[in-house]
């Protein structure tokens, strides 16, 4: 079983990619849709966050779990691989397969576009940096991922703000979506990048990296053997997890899955991990404690 | 000295409406603008933001606080007033004073506006129905703070996003600007709103409900004595505080406040309080601890 962690939404996205890329695997995905966005958090927050969310993957049986939010994979993932890593289970990102693929479709000039926090950390441009001697410019874009949560990606007012963004880019010939949000705004982005400019999203070759890994390591996910090429019964099987409302989840997920989503299970903090709960506690009006 | 507390910058057009009402007064303003949006927070993680910001302003020397935030003031205020309330200090906010001016301009069918929060605890249209019987349409506008923070205020995007959310109020008479980021878009909401549908900033009659309460609690600000009538030498001073990075806090903030900022002094969290700090801690790139 392969889990997937992502802030709220947009790593569905990626999930999209990864069980594209790997249609018998089995998949849990996380959803941290109660405390994201994650944008104006300190780092010690997001760092306590990303462990309770690994750490409840790693419970469900997961040895592999895929970071797909570029903030915390930016920010959090040398942190989640140094005290999870090991043997036996592995913790990875999308900000070296994003920089991979870019440094081979550019011819110099990369263009780089996500959350302030994910601009403000250097990160991608770091992992280019060991690639080679491409030039890297970033932009922060902190009005797009609303724009689709707000479910708006087809309207001129997100044709406009992509185009804005995409004009302080300069002369890039290569633009990564660096935001799980952003492949849902593509037609904004095409209708906006200069002819000739390639307009990468990471999902897709973050999945083929993860199939790369699984064929080299066929230990982890089934001891002492291979990956099994028969689909098993439960092949291809989802479960979803999330910190908000799961009914919302559910019904606002299909935009980001690109299908119907199974029943969503709640989980909420408790004593400094996620534990499954079977009520939403939901508190309106004024609260006194 | 009065305290004037909000999740990050938007509260600083209120303490120009709180300035301009009392200008022999002097401020202390708290912007939590290292921990904002609290849009996505849990309850709690408001009220412990909260009690430490509150409890910080008292420690400043201020016996009255104003919550300039209308999420906070929808969510937290009732328990702020609870734990904090007493003959000698007093927390007010700024859901009621907005209530009171919308009934008593409205012909019968309020609209409102705010944060996602702000429209789903209900509170605005529950201090509406104490005071009769108008009809209260809400609309959370999720993408309007966001297009003020980006400096997008006087853009197309910007029409077109109020235009969108205007639309879908209906025959509404009145229109409440319930977030404190909202006045930045006034052209745009002119432009929007049918004619003869009256605007509505809260932040002048907060200032006069507190101008009020001040005059009728003399003793609050000067123990034993009325308020001077005179100004003292340090009358109409102004202090900030916030938890973010401060220069950027001085810098951004002057497109709220209409006038430079002072010197912002960095405060941060340190065992559950507020502290002081000289020093702002800047961790870029992966973190690991």
């Amino acid at each position: 079983m392969i889990g997937v962690y992502d802030s709220g939404y947009g790593g569905l996205t990626v999930l999209r990619a990864l069980r594209a890329a790997l249609p018998t695997h089995d998949f849990v995905y996380l959803g941290d849709s109660g405390r994201a966005p994650y944008g104006g958090r300190d780092t010690d927050t997001i760092l306590d966050f990303a462990e309770q969310c690994v750490e409840r993957l790693f419970e469900e049986g997961c040895p592999v779990v895929v970071v797909a939010c570029h903030t915390v994979s930016c920010v959090a993932l040398r942190h989640l691989q140094r005290r999870y890593g090991g043997a036996h289970r592995r913790v990875l990102g999308v900000t070296i397969p994003a920089a991979e693929a870019a440094v081979a479709e550019s011819r110099g000039h990369i263009g780089v576009i996500g959350t302030t926090r994910t601009v403000s950390s250097g990160t991608f441009a770091a992992e280019v940096a060991k690639l080679g001697a491409h030039r890297v410019t970033q932009r922060a874009a902190p009005l797009l991922a609303p724009i689709v949560e707000e479910g708006w990606a087809d309207t001129e007012i997100a044709h406009l703000a992509v185009a804005r963004y995409v004009e302080e880019l300069g002369d890039i010939d290569t633009l990564v979506l660096g935001c799980t949000h952003y492949p849902l705004l593509r037609p904004a982005f095409l209708a906006a990048l200069p002819p000739g400019v390639a307009l990468l999203d990471p999902a897709p070759f973050v999945a083929a990296r993860l199939a790369d890994w699984l064929e080299r390591h066929p230990e982890v996910l089934e001891p002492g053997g291979s990956i099994p090429t028969i689909p098993r019964a439960s092949a291809g099987s989802l479960r979803i997890l999330c910190t908000g409302e799961p009914a919302n989840f559910r019904a606002h997920g299909e935009l980001f899955l690109g299908e119907p989503l199974p029943i969503v299970a709640h989980v909420a903090e408790e004593g400094g991990r996620l534990a499954h709960k079977d009520r939403v506690e939901v508190r309106l009006g004024q609260v006194v404690r």
